[in-house]
């Protein structure tokens, strides 16, 4: 008997990861999505966008809405809304669409960014690159994600190649910041406005992707941990955001800076699965449901979470290391596409490093 | 892209829970079940056997066969198996079938058990009381469950209502065992060979069905824990058998005494889902396809499993508490029907033990 059903625009691996976290829980899952075969196709029917009467059926099964991707279109989760819970609301959608007004936020509630400045116009970059200095990221403000959509500008050149690849969209520049790491910080509040946070995830990334995560992240002081958690606490109940939201940050001489949030559950969040007591799918779900939170500390003294990208690597040494979890997502191989992940438990860092080391393959070779 | 696709025979809170472990190892599920509407509906397509051409529709769509219970008929194993592997074989499922032929391959395999008479006259069981003594539980050969098809025989009168109850089934007497708890030992056999076996469970029953299981049992010995080895690896060799195999074990003063073995995942491994490294769901996916097994050692000290039955209860109290984990299996409240459990993980036993007093509404009041 299920408690509530959700319905879930897109169908892919976080939709997956949801559903599997909300069976126990005896919640139960539609997906919107023109894809009828999909990461999260086995979990629940499709109701695909193009059909006959696509959104009134879909409203029709599903006692809450949710979404898995920032890109979600902010009109339609506005339409459902009148008729249809929809958490996180349109707010947090917005927001997160726009890195302009996101940074703007940022800023107005105290959460350090890098400096930025819109460019309309080449003489608009002109004047940017004065204010801020070389180098600088040239970005669109919307859309965008995993290294696309934005350009590096070192030199007065560089500026010229950029403005001919990003112009005529709206675009962003931010001087760019020396960072020692990235660091993320994920967190979930309830409709009754409580809020539990995770510890910060360190991350790992090349060619724009996301490799590895470790939690907690190494040599965290407090104060670090502590500076994270305001950002993201203020986040929360500026937005009124309900369910999973996620910050990424660059750890800097100067403390933290925000550089993007997500208003979802997030790739550097998987390695809570079986490393918190509550994963991220599981919080997210018992969020949007009205359910009590789950405590957001390590089951495990150290985890980790290894991306699987573009080829499936050999399975079976990840089923046959003990603390090594595979979790695959039913796609194909592609090239740069995430098709799974490794999430790790260990007792030490040291053995939390050894087994990171044992994937190596999954991290090198793929892409 | 699937892995494999596994075919279960019935779509209870054991296919689901195997649905929810095979999700993250891209291995899909087809059931075989009249009810369409069951605990694992929302994980995979539902055939009929009633349908037209059921079996070689659900054949068609899979790459292997298993089952929820004991009770599967066996002639459809058999014939399943000529086409398709099924696991476990039809040879484990016989002697679990049968607790004449079963008890009997125990002894022969220096399996201790209670003594035992068959009984198919009146006149046998009056040899058999004079052979065993009383008191003696007279129980059917085949079917029988969670305490069903069994009557405990004190006295002569006793054992004429027993045989009015029970007579028109194959019967066996049952020397009564004078236990001091009940244990079980839960192990999974691959394909090629390789067995992993789980710390043995002690397990609280009421009115014959089961209410709490806690893993570790207590104050087992080294002894104890290698004799319950012995017995499952035996069996497990004995029987070529693929998958979970679950032996019923009672501690008494002469040592452990087999009382049954049930060829699947069972309730008293439900602990294993958080509590072990890899759960016995999880195993019996992998073993089932042929891919390695998973650790079977607690990923935390002290584990224990708590029964939710018949009524739903407080949710929101396991739901906020640290280490308490809710399984509920999408059914209706019905009085003695298994409808959930709650997993708990502690450091302590005494932390343990805590979490299952807090739950003690469940294990009472319920029923």
């Amino acid at each position: 008997m299920s408690v509530k059903t959700v319905g879930v625009i897109g169908s892919g691996q976080l939709g997956r990861m949801m559903a599997i976290a909300g069976a126990p829980l005896d919640v139960e899952f539609v997906f919107f999505d023109e894809a009828l075969s999909s990461p999260s196709s086995s979990f629940g029917p499709t109701i695909q966008p193009s059909s006959k009467d696509a959104l009134a059926s879909f409203l029709d099964k599903v006692d809450v809405v949710t979404y898995e991707s920032e890109n979600t279109d902010a009109e339609l989760v506005e339409k459902i809304a009148t008729s249809t819970p929809v958490y996180p609301s349109v707010k947090s959608l917005r927001f997160s669409q726009h890195r302009l007004t996101e940074k703007t936020l940022f800023n107005e509630l105290g959460i350090q960014t890098a400096k930025f400045e819109r460019v309309a116009s080449e003489a608009d970059l002109d004047q940017a690159i004065e204010t801020l200095g070389l180098p600088l990221i040239l970005k669109t403000t919307t859309m965008g994600y995993d290294g696309k959509g934005q350009a590096l500008v070192k030199t007065l050149d560089d500026a010229k190649t950029a403005w001919n690849s990003l112009k005529g969209n709206e675009l962003i520049a931010e001087s760019f910041v020396t960072f020692s790491r990235e660091l993320s910080i994920i967190a979930v509040r309830s409709t009754n406005g409580d809020i539990k946070i995770y510890p910060l995830a360190e991350n790992d990334h090349s060619n724009g992707i996301l490799r590895v995560s470790r939690v907690p992240a190494q040599d965290v002081s407090t104060e670090k941990q502590e500076q994270a958690e305001r950002f993201i606490s203020t986040l929360l109940s500026e937005l009124d955001h309900i369910g999973v939201l996620t910050l990424e940050l660059f750890d800097t001489e100067t403390g933290l800076v925000a550089n993007e949030m997500a208003p979802r559950v997030h790739n550097s969040g998987h390695w809570s699965i079986e490393g918190a007591y509550s994963s991220q799918f599981d919080n997210h779900v018992r969020a949007i449901t009205g359910m009590p939170l789950g405590d957001t500390s390590t089951a495990h003294p150290h985890c980790a979470m290894v991306n699987i990208i573009g080829k499936f690597g050999d399975r079976d040494l990840v089923l046959s290391t003990k603390g090594a979890y595979l979790h695959m997502y039913n796609k194909t191989e592609r090239q740069n596409r995430k098709i799974g992940h490794i999430n790790i438990i260990a007792e030490s860092e040291g053995e939390r490093e050894q087994l990171i080391q044992k994937f190596e393959a999954f991290i090198k070779e793929c892409g």
